[in-house]
């Protein structure tokens, strides 16, 4: 809690400009911290002297788009055309709300919505959100001070009816299933660095490698130092 | 006054992903709001219908890294490769300080710094700032105006001393030569959207195009919509 937190995806090089491309159009879902080097495994401006390959606690990898089991570990997977990419995780302003009075530890999905986002080459998808049902206070508070995190997804994109951004309720890629939304709480959206990931899934890239679900990288910087005032 | 202004680089698309890069790893310098696709001159997100390579008032050009004659229409230089990059410019806060009671409309220089950026491939480069006088107290609410602009340089790079970053007011690369800050002043620097231009310039690319100083893309996009609470 307190430090910026990442999502991580590595790609080869031969698709690196077009990722980064995405990135930087829908830059609310996929706001980048780093990019590394063709080959580096270290992210030398976030987190010097750590290894990408090792030090998140558990990858997703997808070959010509199917996936594979999970590694621990990505040397045997690594190559000197591979780029890795850090992007900002809303997990990051989670103690910035708890702060101010918001619960960041349940009623929390990962939902898949009907909007677009601005694709780049191969890379294109719907924006996901992550949705949290808070009171309407909560939600007011909640919008100001994700605001300051920019970087990190910053202010939410969409408040109250599901429906309006066609988030599909009943299939959240994370959290259980629901059926509505509480009578006394109002449902807020952020855009979700799960876009980003779920884009380079769609685009079949002979190799791609990401954290596993809640396995983000997680960075020795202060949240408080990334945020606007 | 009011519009969002941005600064022009157009390369072509070899370099396009380390320019891209370089921006990414120099955000403060270099906030980039738009990148066309290949061969591409209209920026369908920023001012859809806008052309490029007409709809800038002057243009400045280099070949191999020499400076040819200024232009005011791209037509005869377009190729199929080229990519625009439209990247925000301080200019773009001028009206929200001169609401807050800070002049905009004198005292303000464009200077080299000793402070080298990130580079990425071939484009590196110091980091070139924009100076302005003020008084403490206008300062202090240029600082916190700025901070609201995160995509178009933000808040200061450095407050006070010039030679603390190697500001070199001798030879401005624009506005006249200055001996020394007046006592009553303090001096406030912004990271200056003409690094990017420098660092393009450095690497003698086959071709680069960007716009002439004072010169840069005026859009319809108010200000106020593209800053932070």
């Amino acid at each position: 809690m307190g430090y910026v937190q990442c999502n991580l995806v590595i790609l080869s090089q031969a698709h690196a400009f077009d990722f980064l491309l995405y990135c930087q159009r829908n830059p609310k879902a996929c706001p980048v911290l780093e990019v590394t080097d063709p080959g580096s495994a270290e992210p030398r401006r976030i987190a010097p002297g750590a290894d990408l390959r090792t030090d998140l606690a558990r990858y997703t990898v997808w070959r010509d788009g199917r996936r594979e089991p999970d590694r621990t570990d990505l040397h045997e997977l690594w190559r000197d055309d591979l780029v890795a990419f850090l992007i900002g995780s809303g997990i990051t302003f989670d103690q910035a709300l708890e702060r101010a009075g918001v619960p960041t530890d349940k009623d929390r999905w990962v939902l898949n919505t009907s909007l677009p986002t601005e694709s780049a080459g191969r890379f294109a998808g719907p924006l996901v959100v992550t949705m949290r049902w808070l009171t309407p206070e909560q939600a007011i508070i909640a919008t100001q001070v994700s605001a300051r995190f920019p970087f990190n997804h910053g202010a939410p994109v969409h408040i109250g009816d599901p429906k309006a951004i066609g988030a599909d309720l009943t299939r959240p890629l994370f959290g259980p299933p629901v059926e509505q939304v509480p009578a006394n709480r109002i449902a807020v959206f952020w855009a979700c660095g799960v876009t980003p990931q779920a884009a380079a899934e769609a685009a079949a890239l002979d190799l791609l490698i990401a954290h596993a679900p809640a396995h983000s990288f997680v960075s020795d910087l202060l949240a408080d130092r990334f945020c606007t005032p």
